[in-house]
Formats: C-alpha cells, structure tokens, sequence
C-alpha cells in the first residue's frame, strides 16, 4: 500500500426515512424525521464523521402520477435540496452539500445565484446535481402540457449550464476592492455582463455576487440516455449512475470516460459514482434475513406504481401476476429503464408484481448485502474492476443504515486503504481532487 | 399602561454593509462581511436579542443599469435570501425570517416549496416579501424584452399568490399517519390537487410536502401605486412602506386599511410597517453630525445613478448642478416616487446633485436624527399618529448601527410600553397578532 493509492470517492445519498422503497415501515426508520432539522443535522454529521466527500439529495418537483397509492402507500415527501442544504451548511464544516435541480423547470439567473450563495455560506463545499426531469407528474405542476421532448431537454439544459457557468464567472477572483477611503468598491474592468443570447435562454448579467469560493460549485449529473452521456462527458465533474452488474458499469464508465477524452477533457475531470443500497449484517444469513424484511414491507401497490413511474407507462391495470409483458418503447429519457427491466424479467422469468418488488427495492440502483466485510469486499471489486470511481451510498433506512456503513464499512475500506481517514483538502472540489476552474474572463488564462 | 397597551411590530432590515447609500465607506461598517455567514448570524443574533419580531432581506435581481458606477461606486453585491435565510434559521430560535423574491421572475411551485420549507426548517418563522419587479435590469437577466407592464406584473402576482396559497393549503394539517404497521403513509382523502388553470399559470398540485407549522408563510407587500394597494389590501399580512412624513403616512394607513375592509377583512389582518432609517448619537448634534458624516461619503455618480435607477428615467447626462427637471410620467410603477421627488426638489430649491444625495441617503425612506430619546419621540409619533402599526428598522450601518437601536432606542420604548420584552409565542405570526389562516380544502372549515 502507497500513499498514492487510488481511493474512492463516497457520496452519502441522504433521504427522508431511507432509499428502500418501504423504509418508512422499517421498525428503525425516523419516519417522523421527514421535515425534521434535526434528523438530517444527525445525517450530516454522521457523514462527515464519516469523511464523505459529500451528502447528495435528490428531488421530485411533484407527487408521483398515481396520486391515491403515492399519498397512502409511499413516502412521497421531498424537503426541498436548496434550503435544507444551506441550513445543514451551519452544522457542518468540511462536508460537500449536493442539491439536484431542475433545467427544464427554473430560471439560470435565479439558479446561478443560490448555487453561489451557498458556495459562500458553506465555504466552498456547493454541488449541483443538473436533472433534465423524466417526471411527466413534474411538467404538470410547471404549465407546460406536454411535457418538453427529452431531447429538447438536453438541448435546454446545455445552453442552462453554459449561462449559469458564465454568471459564475462574471466576477473574477479579485474583482473586489473595498476602498473605504477612496470609495472605490470594485474594479469594473474585472466584472463581466454575460450578454448571452441564445436558443433558450436571454441573460444579461452580471451576477449580483461574487465569484464563489470553488470558482464554480461542482457540476453533477445522472443521464444515462445517449444524450445523458454526451452532456454528461461534456460538462460534468461528478457522474451519478445505476447499474446492476460490474460489466454494465464498466461499459459505461469506459464510455462516458471516452466521451470526456474526445471532448479534449482528461478522464480525471470527471467521477463516475455509482448508486448502491448495502445491507449490512453480523452475518451474511442476516443480512440475508434484513433484505427480506424490508421486501415484505413493500405494499404491491406501491411496487407497480413506482415501477410504472419508472418506465412511464400505467402498469397498474394488468394483472399483478402475469409474466411482465412486452413493452413498446414508450419515451427516450426511460428507455434504458425499461430495457434493464425486461431483461431482468426475462431472465428471471419473473411476474410484473415480481419484478416491481425486485426493482422498487432500491429503485433500479445495485442492492448487495453481507457483511461489513463482505460489503467492502464487493464495492472494492467494482473499484478496481474499472467500474467506477467511488459510489453513492443510499442506505436502506435512516438512520440506522448510514450510521452501520460508518462504524462497520468505512472500517474495514479504511483498512484496506481505499478511503481517506482524514479530508484532504477544504473546499469539495479539493477533497475531490478536481481543479478550480479557470475564469474564463480573466486575461491571466492563457500566458503568452 | 395596561397590559393591553398597543405595541409597536419591528422588523429589522438588514442589508450587507448598511442601509446609507454610503454606508460601506463608513469607518465602522463591515464591508467584508457582505458575503459573510458569520456577519449576518451575528446581526440576526443581535436582533433575536432586542426581541424585533422579524429580520427583513430586499433583494434586486441584478447590477443596477448604469453599470460602471454601480461596480465601482456601489456594493452592487446581493446576498440571495432564501438560502441565506436557512441558515440563519439555524442559530435563531425566535425571529421571523422575510426573505424578498419577485413573483415576476420565479415559478411558484417553486416558490411555495421553498418557504414552506423555510417554514419548517424554522418552525414556523417564514416570510414572503412578494415583489413584482420594477428593475428593468432584472429583466434582462430573465430573458423578457421589454419588461412585463406594470398592470400586468400585478395581474400575475395575484394570481400568483392564489397558486402558491392553495400548494400551501395542499396538505390538511392532519393528512400524515405515519402508520408503519398497517403501511398507511398519508390520508389521501386529506391532500389536494390545486388543479389550478388560469391566464398566468397551470399547476396541478399537490406540493410534495406537508402543510407547515404557520399553515401558511406571512405575505408581505411593498406596493404603493393604486395596482399595489389593492393588492395587498386584499392578500397581503404586513406592508413595508416608504413616507417622509406623518401625514402622507397617516393617509396610506388609513386608505390601506379602509380597502381592506372593503375586501371583507378586518383591519387587525393587515399591519403597515415603513422604513425608517435611524441615525443615533449622543446628544441631536452629535447625531446631525454623524448624518453629514454619512452624506459626505456618498460619491455624486452613486447617488445620481441610484435616483436615475429609482424614478426610471437616466439622469447621468445632466448637468448634476441644474434645477431637478419636470420629467413626464415615465412607468407607472414608479410614479409615486417620481411625484415624491420632484415635490421635494420644488419645495426646497434643490439641484439635480442635491436631490440625488438626499434621496439616495435613504433611498426615499424616513429618515431620523437624534438621541435615543429623541429617535423614540419621533417614532412614538408616527405610531400614536396613526401612521402605522410599527417600523422596519433601517440601520445606516451593520452592525454597529443595529447595535444602538437595540442598546439604546428600544430601552427607551419599553421604558414607553410601546415594545415588547418577551416575545408572545413561537410562531411569527403569534409574535405579530395574525391568526394562523384555516386551510380552504379541510372540511372543518364551516361548521353548521
């Protein structure tokens, strides 16, 4: 073992009660937790106790589609990323805060600018997780009927993030002054009007605040349609992605990685971070044992609404236990959803009520259990598989799951070397092992 | 003095360095801490001290027009409300939380998830300062040429609020279960669709989020054109206002209230609060002294751009030592300020230099000298006088200006029983006298 050993980047995939889809129902979830302060101030600093580069939220910009069974059967409750992460930034110091956001469905100038301000509130530990929003339930609560085309909503997105990145350069890293005594407050030859004008988006500038501590918060995103990928090797630092088998992880990751290289990048600019829910146990049988009781909580109503959700199309009208059937290719931005789904229903020979418990469990993402050795065992071997650069770890309930993984899995990688016992650097881009980025305004760029 | 003596509300406007145009120029102010968490913890702290039932964040969303001058003669800095004010509802336990966002530039599913979480992550301290946006420049950062009329801004914003109101109300207050045994998340019977179809916007509802702990966040409104008082006469809880004398307070008040009869509500539902901006010293001349201090800072560009950016109409290419010119009626949005200006620069002769420097002291707000006795006198006035129901506190500078408004004035109104020394309840709206509104879907609405 070096010190130049390769280690993994961790995310820590927080949640209302936890990832399982029945968690909620588990006897040690914090249901009550859901909108709690307290509960999600208990999960950052048991993260960063942890040494995480980062806690991640995801969002849902509405109530799923099947209304009835959302409300009774699931959790359908999302606090909201942008407020709850700059409150969390108060009780934490060296933690990256992650928040998804919606493209399609908010404004660059209002998004640039709480991005930044949270950059500055927490001193460099921003992240923005850029979704394009498959949810045709979402669409429905923003006036826009039907939906945008996934297409359209890469297109979108693109030109978003090339404004968002131009309103947090608009200020170059000494464009302050502050002189009291000859009232000269900044230096107007280093603040930048973005004068966009394209496609989508008109946008002036500049921003009303200055260049935030990381330069840029860090760029996330989740894509894994082609347009995903394209996007995503394009412009993101961080990849968050789900697969079930070290082989689709690895085509993947050498994908997009090639993607970024032809896009004059270098595989480093960006991390590819898979999603895993770990079950842990003293043993693997009751590891074994723990998976199945989280299973049996799962109402199979809520199965086939959330698996239905998923692919985009009702499934709650066939019969629950007929073979999964035959499906059309319904909307780009699910068809991978759908074609990892008939495979695994093929190959298993499983019923639609079968496959739905399979998938809801841990929505698609890659569910191991054993024990903390046999946790550690399994990520070390998509690690240096080539499946990934690290994962983001979505404990099945919280917050029970995420404090096992701290005290029982970090042990046992820290042991083997894979994962940092201290942060490295201050900022999440530092801890992270990305670079500043440049401002592109500035004349200092490129040196002749 | 009874017990049931009438006590005045006070917000406390905070801003970076201070409300005095100048005020980041000023020997004590903290012009580093315009991005500082720790700045704005410290002020919120100080104001939670003197019992101020709610700290109050403007916003602009964007560099003034003039933008050279508003670079390197102004703090053109914002910090953005929303995120800044969830953290500062970390390290308060007590004050309300007003955070200003423009109904003009923003989705209001959006809108009403943030301050509902704000809501909850502060147990029910929140509040929306609803603006429409005057500022042209914001339009040009949210792709709109020409800026939206300002009839129609007020069209919107109704409507608007309507949407936002019935997302808050979406959840009964009773609607989560929580059964884990019987897997019963919510009563579905008690969450609604807003199902919401109007000229402005389409949103089907629910929030994905319960209703928070004051049902809904306190509207505030900062209109006073004919389309802004009936606006808020009808909707909203607290007005924020601009006068610069009793009368033209009194007046305000007493039209305000009196629309808001008309609208069916008592006039207990709405309280008026201007801004005043207090310049504390000693004894009157040192305080006199200190406010020539103050206007001495102020560069002339600064202050002609300023009053250039506040009536709509560029005065940069004037001769600065001319009379203040008769101009036409520009945008009917800033009309009333327009008429207040030109009544002061007719009643004392004043150049177009001179005018700017007074105005832009304050930016058209009240301003007052005097000892702390004195500066109470002043206040007391304009209260007992029927001009409103208390102020929001405009220290010229942060944070020793806030530091001799709550050391030395409120004292003096306790002394007077014209302020609180505790507050009331927990909620903001407890602590303000405003009833928590009953949600328009429960059943229980109407008993017979």
């Amino acid at each position: 073992m070096t010190e130049t050993k390769r280690q993994m980047r961790l995310g820590a995939f927080l949640s209302g009660a936890g990832h399982h889809l029945a968690a909620w129902r588990y006897p040690g979830a914090n249901v009550q937790g859901i909108l709690d302060f307290q509960h999600y101030k208990y999960l950052a600093q048991l993260a960063e106790r942890g040494k995480f580069d980062m806690i991640f939220f995801a969002d849902i910009l509405a109530v799923s589609e099947n209304f009835d069974t959302a409300i009774s059967r699931m959790a359908a409750i999302r606090p909201e990323p942008i407020t709850l992460l700059s409150a969390l930034s108060v009780v934490t110091e060296h933690i990256g805060l992650t928040g998804t956001l919606s493209s399609t469905f908010s404004e660059p100038y209002n998004v640039a600018r709480q991005f930044a301000m949270l950059d500055h509130l927490s001193n460099g530990r921003a992240a923005w997780n850029v979704v394009t929003t498959s949810n045709q339930g979402a669409a429905g609560n923003f006036g826009e009927s039907p939906h945008l085309d996934h297409h359209l909503r890469y297109e979108r997105a693109k030109e978003y993030l090339d404004v968002v990145s131009k309103l947090w350069d608009s200020w170059e890293d000494d464009a302050l002054i502050l002189d009291k005594e000859n009232g000269l407050f900044a230096d107007k030859d280093k603040v930048h009007a973005a004068n966009h004008h394209g496609t989508w988006f008109s946008v002036r500038g500049p921003l009303n605040m200055p260049r935030s501590p990381q330069g840029r918060p860090v760029v996330i995103q989740a894509g894994s349609s082609a347009d995903g990928r394209d996007f995503a090797a394009q412009t993101a630092e961080v990849i968050f992605t789900a697969w079930q088998t070290l082989e689709e992880a690895r085509a993947f990751y050498q994908d997009v990685k090639s993607r970024a290289v032809t896009y004059g990048r270098s595989e480093g600019d960006l991390l590819i971070l898979p999603g895993v829910l770990p079950i842990i146990g003293e043993t693997d049988d009751e590891a074994l044992r723990k998976y199945e009781h989280f299973q049996s909580l799962i109402h199979p109503e809520a199965a086939i609404t959330l698996l239905s959700g998923m692919i985009g199309h009702d499934l709650t009208s066939y019969d629950s236990n007929a073979p999964f059937p035959d499906l059309p290719d319904i909307s780009n931005g699910v068809k991978g959803r759908l074609h990892l789904i008939q495979d695994i229903a093929k190959r298993d020979q499983l019923s639609i009520l079968e496959v739905s418990r399979r998938i809801a469990g841990a929505r698609g993402h890659w569910t191991i259990f054993g024990t903390p050795s046999s946790i550690a065992d399994q990520l070390e071997s998509w690690f240096v598989g080539g499946g990934c650069d690290g994962f983001n770890i979505m404990a099945p309930y919280f917050p029970g799951g995420l404090e096992e993984f701290v005290d029982l899995v970090l042990p046992e990688l820290r042991k083997r070397g894979l994962f940092r016992n201290e942060y490295e650097g201050t900022t999440l881009r530092e801890n992270l092992g990305l670079s500043r980025p440049a401002n592109r305004y500035a004349k200092e760029v490129t040196p002749i």
